[in-house]
């Protein structure tokens, strides 16, 4: 069945030989650049058995392995799984949202992992990855999977790869800034992750505005099963936060901790976005988009601060806090920045990713300002803020201040990186749909004939049904 | 789309400033409360790395979180997918059944690490968490989400809620007086989570009672799609039960043996449910409603006894019997429940939950009862049902009979419990809606127009569509 | 609501006696069997107090439960998940994907622990199981789950337990012969899982071949959300695969090598996934069958491998090929094989399963005839293949002809085991429905009357809708 189409603004989204020439190229450099740089850890080696004897490990438990691989699998999940179906809730992009999530968060692990190694991980002309390096390749696409919520069925895939080329690209130099020059503490991401991915998304959405997109209007709702998919990715994200913030903390206490702040300002966020929802709409129903998104905020706001001794109840306050912020932004703040500032925000990363993460830099540099030997101990407080080596006399407060530059900093290279990308993707090669087009698998994707499609039909009377 | 609706028994569902003021004031508590009380435990705080050298730890895999972590989250996910999802199996009840199970369970969890906290990891003033009091939050919740399964499609929001608040307290006060007072074994919960989480459940819809539910009968059934998102919860609950038997027993041979006696004993149960299914139906074929939710019956009766030397085939013969009593009672016993004693159990919790319990308590009084030192050898004889301190002289018969006391207060607890609550929740100030407009997520939630919907309706003549 | 069918080749698929009969025998003979065999292996005895003492181990974390146990519940979520939802794409057919598949792996595993247990864990008399038996029970399914896939929708639950009592005894004798007498590396199953499951269930549905299965071929495709529900099962498989081929190598650095070989494969074989798939449709467009198999066959091909150094760029090339290679069988052998060798492949093993199992076992031979004492360490290389006792004189080379080897024992046992099980499934007591009404649940399921089925009818006028 081929679908009659307005051709209005005929634009040519055929992807025949774009799309496998950017995959196949890309791929094969991948190849050639792992084959020149990437190696195993140590932990990895075949030559661990002595390693372990030179470092006098008596247990095979003391492989980083045991200590991270389950986190790593949740947070995989939630790149994947997560990402993936939180935004299948429209009606007629599930295969998109799924999808081109997986093809680009595929590529972007290969990239990160490659990125972030030359900056993090390179001895001797090498760049040796073990499961930390998997956990972070994943953190990094997190955040390409953000931007990618704001520009949601009106890219085609070829944008969206070249726009995990250079969100990744610029996601690696950020975190360098943060995390070794600022040394900047940021184990769950609020800054690196949250803040920089989703003013990024916003200013490559802002570019790309499509001034006709009420031509597909009709499409950028949900259906009732395609709402039910959607919370599978928000149930994931919501359980699986925990091990997100505390994936690369500290051994021990740290990890331990960071998962109990994380578990405390989710459960406190789920009541306020209910409360709100419920109050914002006249009739007094709740919004499964609120649901969806917003009860996902008080995750993204303890990213920094979660491993730091934030305490239950501080988190639960973070959590609170950010249910309201996050359901009123749904409300008010989304058709605001849409009708007056052009950003077209298809799932709303504004108040999911980008004020909640400001909150979450915010909270960081507060509580790590705060910090006392009485609260950590001596040997923790040196331990939670590694003020080790050069950083040896760097207090609190000072800490403080560098946490608050690591937001403006993110914030800058959003800003600026997110200019440039959204100026390459409006380049009219890449083949991105017409604005009637857009959430809409068909263009892109092989779709079943069936009978939802038919009865859709059915109540399209311009389209018309297939025999 | 405000689709006219039967005002027979005009309701006031306008959830519009009581459900906010619940969610709002409840979190305000919680706040406060965690304020006053919580604290991380030994394990979780900044000072563990002296901690660690006073308890002359070599190892930070030493700390609880690594040898709890992983079932955690096993755990969670059961909770809240897991539960959330079984439940969406009714046509037109998704929203309500994993949004409801996502708002109580949000809230639940903080009341029971408050709850539980109170009783049992109580030091000088304050309340000490863990990974383990998280899964004892869940586990706790899991009794919530078993008596929501009662009464779902029925309650409003609010009236969860407060089921939740009285639930999680006497949840917390029946596991203090097993636990501690009796001294019994409950790992996996048979007692204190399904036998106690079911009858409560039952008494208070049976309290509830809806003469006139048949005014609802056409949303009481499943649609396709609605089966197979049920199976997604099904399957997860069948995949992580060893997680949930497993995650609070002793470190080591107890929970390795508590993963291995609920694996068996849940794969019997899917044949026996199979076996009955197509045997009680005159047409010989498989119903759904008995796959979804007897195969983990099993599961559920292993509770007290996974981490006891059931063994491998005591565990097959459990499962075995609870696959076919489970399927026999959606068959014969539901029917039964509904007309003669007024029972409206719309998941079959009776059958699921209640007698795999009942069960469970009293495989693990015979499993202890009939415990040697031969086959437990004189240490673990002693560690695995801690006769120490005050119960060294406890023998096994003796713990037996204390068990089988457990069933009972149990019971008499949840029957006591929910006929209070039961009664709470009968005074027509929560805004539950009328039988007719029970089982439908239109009453609280806003959802969307969809195809589907509107095919829905061109069969339902009185109900006009929408344009 | 009873549809009218033609009855042209009237088949009797009534199951009332059949199954139940089978059901409860075959799982009373477990019982039976349990019984006399199975027990606790050490670490999952009570006795482990004492056995912790004997080895001098100082750790509860030295039992094994702590270094497999998350990898076991990952993998035991790709059988029940995985495999089940990936099957669930066609339209009319999701109950039959999810519950047989739930069925047959339910009583597979009891069986593979007592086949296996025979041949791997017997000790006086004993099978002593712990959880990496519960692992590879779990793998020994897989493969059956792997040929469910080749005969979906045309067996009756009958035929899929018999299949499964003989293919996991198979299974047995085929590992043994491979790990045992040919002493080869196998870890994540590409030859033992992949090539025998993926031909034994090709050479089965040879021989079940249907000549006028055209006759519901209207049956035969996905639509819009069963595509949905089967990305579930590819994302599972796709994210834990890892965990897969890591979950029973050594201790250590080879369950870390393991995971980052796979996750580095997979990556690289949905970019050439996509990229073929968009090149081979005329129009350009991806086609979700594509999408949800071969973007998997990366990770069946690094199955003999990636416990070994075959490094991260080793492992995307693999990945690279193993993306095209399936994609174009998906897009022309498929075709062929059912056209010409009357192979009927509902989900298309060859392509996922079959072609990357024997590239998996080719390059596990290549990899490990080219190892040497430099890349492995001295003491690692003798650790990673094993060579002590009477292999300490295996050579590299030698070890890479006795893995060829097992991919030729591999096949044998598969196209002979194949053929017998086929030939016995032929019988016509077995309950198959007639080819027109094969991919259709209401043969074997109560099925729900819901909209879609009825909007799904007036596009049928063949067949009359429900009033």
């Amino acid at each position: 069945m081929e679908r009659p189409r307005h051709q209005g603004m005929a634009k040519n989204t055929y992807m025949r030989w774009r799309l496998p020439l950017v995959c196949l190229l890309w791929e094969v450099a991948m190849i050639v650049l792992f084959g020149v740089f990437v190696r195993f850890s140590p932990e990895a080696d075949a030559h661990w058995e002595e390693e372990k004897r030179e470092m006098n490990l008596t247990s095979d438990l003391e492989n980083d392995f045991y200590f991270r691989y389950p986190s790593f699998q949740d947070v995989h999940v939630m790149i994947f799984v997560g990402f993936g179906f939180l935004m299948t809730f429209l009606k007629r992009y599930g295969f998109g949202a799924v999808g081109f999530n997986f093809l680009l968060a595929a590529f972007g692990i290969q990239w990160a992992l490659l990125m972030q190694g030359w900056f993090h991980s390179f001895k001797s002309g090498k760049i040796l990855i073990g499961v930390e390096n998997l956990i972070n390749a994943d953190f990094c696409v997190g955040s390409v999977c953000i931007a990618f919520g704001a520009i949601l069925g009106k890219t085609s895939p070829i944008q969206l790869l070249i726009m995990t080329l250079f969100q990744v690209t610029l996601f690696a130099v950020n975190e360098y800034i943060l995390l070794n020059l600022l040394h900047v503490k940021d184990a769950g991401g609020s800054m690196t992750i949250h803040t920089f991915g989703a003013y990024f998304g916003l200013t490559v959405t802002r570019i790309l505005y499509r001034p006709n997109l009420e031509q597909s209007k009709d499409k950028q709702g949900s259906v009732y099963h395609s709402d039910l998919f959607a919370m599978i990715g928000t149930l994931y994200l919501w359980m699986y936060w925990p091990s997100f913030n505390s994936a690369i903390s500290d051994h021990g206490d740290a990890q331990h901790r960071a998962a109990i702040n994380t578990y405390c300002s989710l459960a406190a966020c789920v009541l306020t976005t209910m409360a709100f929802s419920s109050m914002l709409q006249k009739k007094g129903k709740l919004d499964m988009v609120h649901i969806q998104n917003a009860t996902l905020a008080g995750g993204v706001a303890v990213g920094t601060s979660a491993e730091m001794m934030l305490t239950p109840y501080g988190s639960l306050i973070v959590g609170f806090i950010c249910g309201i912020v996050s359901t009123v932004g749904y409300v008010y703040l989304t058709p605001f920045l849409e009708s007056r500032l052009h950003i077209q925000d298809t799932c709303g990363i504004h108040n999911l990713h980008a004020m909640p993460g400001l909150i979450g830099g915010i909270v960081g540099a507060i509580t790590a300002a705060a910090a006392t030997e009485d609260v950590y101990g001596k040997e923790g407080f040196i331990k939670a803020f590694d003020f080790t080596g050069a950083y040896q006399t760097r207090t609190p407060s000072i800490q403080g201040g560098f946490q608050a530059a690591g937001i403006v900093v993110s914030l800058l290279i959003a800003f600026a990186g997110g200019a440039i990308v959204g100026a390459i993707l409006k380049l009219p090669i890449w083949g991105d749909a017409a604005a009637e087009n857009c959430f809409e698998d068909d263009i892109y994707w092989e779709v079943p004939e069936d009978e939802e499609s038919d009865a859709y039909h059915m109540h399209n009377p311009d389209k018309p049904a297939s025999p």
